[in-house]
């Protein structure tokens, strides 16, 4: 049966590809207010194509974006219940002009779907709708009861779906989660999630005036708050990468010698820093490898900053306020309020005479660990391996996924997450794309794993 | 002689100020395309008066907004040579609705007349030609060789009149430029510039990575260009507000204790700093005063700043790049490219590895300090004292003219600055205005100028 389910997929590639390159076209973009439109098509889109699959599906409204839930349920009530996660809000494409083709007019180029969301999610958790349809299509059912939860706000931090995730626990209950929202290391190495870095994201402007200045009349006269922003950002990292504010790595749990072995498995070095980024060198605390610091040190970084005229050529002002976003990727020991408090205690400190701070929070979240030893984590893990043809490795990630943690608190059930897309994906960035055996491979894999858990001891949930 | 050339103007007052209310009505706005015919309006205005009044005038095109151009040439060549520099174009009006009457509808009430551009610049040029025409009424002559030139770019910092001024040097010889651009302090406080500060303006990038990265994936492990820019500019200033950059003070000259004197003489003080910024404190070296921070010491300020993700909402980026405009307020000795090199030299050292540089140069001058010793300065001395009855008081400037330097390069004769404005003049505002009684007194003084450049020796230009 399993290998029928696999080969109808096979033969559906071409229309696998089609629906995703209609739901790539829908620029879904949550951070912007002109896209609300588009998110709702987008979730639209979505709940209609789960129904013409064969499941049952509609939008459940937020006080935020609408969240596509499906199911559907085996005839045998005592089958296990798989839950799929995606998301199908995608980043801002900005900046537009850095992009070969139109980020949401999808283009296939050399193997890959160019589009914001190709990989980021919309391809990674449309491969899972593509396997429960080979699966409808092929034996007009599923060999486990299934449930899609698709929301529209993981791009901006957004709280509506852990609200969702409390009010909805018996609506959602299962045996397992699945979450495709991450990375292979390669085309033939699987990578299973171990755990997840929390997250604090916030805005800071620094004001001084009550309007732009000439720059000859008050220049040296008064603080400038872009010079003030300047040096209050300088001083929360030291020369070499580590943050200065106060208690920042108190509950830091320290490695032990095996984690660190475990970690030193991943082939990810310098050199991929490099090669990856086209930065001329990797930097960060001297003290850990690049694994280490990705997965299991906390960051603070400017996400981005701003003031007085950025135009083309000169104007003389003195700027009014000046403002930066900043966030820290939190290990799973950090309690996020602490952390958002300890950094802007600091920047509140460092801030100079005459110039008025203001904030603005963008949500936080916890870190993450999960437990290996699951059953059906070691489904998972089969799997990936009969898919790729190698025992995946096991990450500790450098991202934050907020649902994880309102997953793992409603539901008390395993978390199974394994990545679709490839480290050279581009996302968040322009010229995202989506490699289309990569694509394959998600379909492939997801296939394997209903199969898997469709034959497991049953009443789980 | 004087006296009746003044009786005649006090005679003739309300006929000046007809003069000005039928120029103040043309609204030359040259910020606005929409006003391009009012400006063309305007210039014919001025020449078809100057005309009138027994000057040889024309209009000449330039690249941009015509200069109108006028002399009346002495009988005896070697009487010496005034050029009258002014500009007929003016601010936008904007936001109208903030006016109590219309801005090209000049009214008079309570002493001044209201209208947009009547005291910048309209006002303070045409009590020059309103001198000039008394003289001419009174004399059938004048008592020196005089020149006009008015510009129609200055509010858009143009850059057609310098190509004018260096092109057309034996047009425009002459003993002595007198420019009315400013304010007197009070109505009975005359001031004259004694000199203006250079400027120096250059643009740094600093570049990672070759795109935007995923601060999941990469924070913690390359540098961030923002934080990189940040660390660097943080540190070109310290917390008092001194330039740090090695050299950069080296060629100021240190104030005698009579220039401080002098200065301390302008009533300008913190005070005046939180009332005309809104911002909650004065900021500057603490060795010196606000007056002295304005016009005799050198800044460093950054005018913008911008990297990364600066929409709404959060993005998890690191940026590739994180740019910068600054720019610095030089003091007439010290050296425009020496300055920059300083300053780029400075950047570059503070910059951490891992960050590589790029620099764009948006232009550079020198200040300009005038010779109060110049026998044309104690004349314009003399005629303000005459006439507002208080020795005048010697300003140095914050911002930059770059006429004066244009001037100063193209004739080397001394630039006579005497503003007839006040300071609650409400220029680029809503309800500009000029005092009738400043208009007047404008008249008078530069009646009185001229009388005495023409009893001076001569044969200088």
């Amino acid at each position: 049966m399993l290998e029928t389910v696999l080969a109808a997929a096979r033969a559906g590639e071409q229309q696998s590809l089609e629906h995703l390159i209609e739901l790539c076209a829908i620029p879904s973009v949550s951070a912007q207010p002109a896209h609300a439109r588009d998110i709702r098509h987008a979730s639209l889109w979505l709940s209609e194509h789960l129904r013409d699959i064969g499941l049952r599906a509609d939008m459940r409204e937020t006080a935020g974006n609408p969240i596509v839930y499906a199911e559907w349920r085996h005839p045998d009530p005592t089958r296990p219940t798989v839950l799929i996660y995606g998301h199908y809000d995608v980043q801002p494409p900005e900046p537009i002009e850095a992009w070969t083709s139109d980020p949401f007019t999808p283009t296939v180029r050399d193997g890959y779907l160019y589009a914001r969301g190709a990989s980021d999610n919309k391809g990674q958790f449309m491969a899972h709708v593509c396997a429960v349809e080979s699966w409808m299509r092929t034996t007009g059912g599923l060999p486990c009861s299934v449930k899609f939860m698709i929301e529209g706000e993981e791009e901006i931090g957004g709280t509506h779906l852990g609200e969702f995730i409390a009010r909805n626990a018996a609506l959602l209950a299962c045996d397992v989660a699945v979450i495709s929202d991450s990375e292979l290391l390669s085309r033939t190495q699987p990578v299973i999630t171990q755990g997840l870095r929390g997250l604090v994201y916030l805005e800071v402007e620094a004001r001084v005036a009550t309007r732009d200045l000439h720059s000859g009349s008050y220049g040296g006269n008064v603080q400038n708050p872009a010079m003030a922003l300047a040096q209050i950002l300088a001083g929360l990292k030291d020369a070499e990468g580590r943050v200065t504010v106060p208690g920042f790595y108190d509950d830091v749990r320290v490695l032990s010698v095996a984690e660190r072995a475990e970690l030193a498995r991943l082939p990810f070095s310098e050199a991929n820093i490099v090669a990856e980024t086209g930065a001329s060198m990797a930097f960060g605390e001297p003290e850990f490898t690049v694994t280490e610091r990705r997965g299991a040190r906390p960051t603070l970084e400017i996400n981005g900053i701003w003031g007085g005229y950025t135009g083309p050529g000169s104007k003389t002002v003195l700027p009014a306020t000046a403002s930066a976003k900043l966030s820290c990727r939190l290990v799973p020991n950090q309690d996020p309020a602490t952390i958002q408090a300890r950094v802007v205690d600091e920047i509140r400190r460092r801030c100079p005479p005459g110039v008025s701070l203001s904030f603005l929070f963008h949500g936080m979240s916890a870190g993450t660990l999960i437990d290996l030893d699951a059953p059906e984590i070691r489904a998972l893990q089969a799997a990936a391996q009969d898919t790729y043809g190698a025992r995946p490795l096991f990450a500790l990630e450098g991202g934050s996924l907020p649902v994880v943690l309102d997953l793992q608190r409603a539901l008390g059930k395993p978390i199974a997450m394994l990545g679709f897309g490839l480290p050279e994906d581009n996302i968040h960035a322009p010229n995202e794309r989506f490699a289309i055996e990569c694509y394959a491979h998600g379909i492939e894999a997801s296939i394997r794993f209903l199969d898997a858990i469709g034959r497991m001891p049953s009443g789980r949930a």
